[in-house]
């Protein structure tokens, strides 16, 4: 495509000049451009090229932001997805939590964004960069927020004071992403109730229903 | 290196005839040959090619076994595993289960093997065939001697009779997998007992120690 009409593209799409905005405004404007990429299509057609067109924003200016490919999509997927898998708190962490991880099951098994996430994580065993970005701008968000809503929980008494959060997240989440990543068995409603159900009420014999 | 020289070394290496012996033998030489290879070095240098040459079984054999080298590696990493990951059975589970996270884990961060399969497992998300010979040579394999240790404690009354099996082992091994494809937190030993405990115990606040 030439650059003319990749220039009305842009201002057909944002309706307004250019370099006025401020910084996070666009920055904000190019995450929801990738995370509506990412969940409707997958990284297939994610390159700096569209975006930039897309977005209205130069490819320099992108790359000064976003220093590869997989920043860029992990950036603007953890923005798409943030409403979704936002931490619900009624004051009922087993429903608190199953309602979040049904809603994130829905998310890595029913949209694109479940076979973007997959295929960063995948790259990102051989790729230290992409490690490194997926940590910064992905997990350890997710994993904070989580750790968060279980530190209410705590503080609650719904969770003993003794436990360690960070290791719930993994077998929570983790345990999800295993199934994900190494599908021998299948996310199913029964495993995500039976995720938190063993954490609530243990599997020893001494433990009990309340 | 000419084929000469290749079958010298085989000889060498083997010390006996070629085609006589009979093929389940051959095959368990093969993979205890990449084993070794794999805990020693990782994947770097696995060719079918060295493979052939260091056990004496011609290429053509080793690729109608083995279709590719993802295969080749998982069971030989399998094969090389199978004594130190095994279930120890003393009837208490909660020691039992310790031990061999235990050793899970010293393979999994101490030596190549780690490497080895957060690679096959980073590159099956994208590579359909590498990931069914990773859910049948290895993950599938894994889970099944786990769930009948599992088993024997639910029969001992060591787990509620009503606890699904599978998910245990999603909380238990999925989450050290977790923490090694996504490290935003190390795998250490308080790690792996709390593991065991939040589920043995539980971590609602009527769960309590015995």
């Amino acid at each position: 495509m030439a650059k003319e009409s990749e220039g009305a593209a842009v201002r057909e799409r944002s309706g307004r000049g250019r370099g006025r905005r401020p910084m996070d405004e666009v920055r904000a404007d190019v995450l929801r451009t990738v995370g509506e990429l990412l969940l409707a299509e997958g990284t297939a057609d994610l390159t700096f090229e569209r975006v930039a067109r897309l977005s209205g924003v130069s490819k320099t200016t992108l790359y000064k932001w976003w220093p590869s490919k997989g920043a860029l999509a992990l950036d603007g997927h953890f923005h798409a997805v943030q409403e979704t898998l936002a931490f619900p708190d009624t004051g009922d962490i087993r429903a608190d939590l199953l309602e979040q991880l049904r809603a994130f099951a829905h998310v890595m098994t029913r949209t694109p964004g479940g076979r973007v996430l997959a295929e960063l994580i995948g790259q990102a065993q051989t790729d230290a960069e992409l490690a490194s970005a997926y940590r910064e701008l992905y997990s350890s968000q997710r994993r904070r927020l989580a750790v968060e809503r279980l530190g209410r929980a705590r503080e609650s008494g719904q969770i003993r004071a003794d436990v360690n959060l960070q290791v719930l997240v993994d077998q929570l989440w983790g345990a999800v992403y295993h199934r994900l990543l190494i599908p021998d068995e299948p996310v199913t409603d029964d495993f995500l109730v039976a995720l938190v159900d063993n954490l609530l009420i243990g599997i020893g014999p001494h433990s009990g229903h309340d």
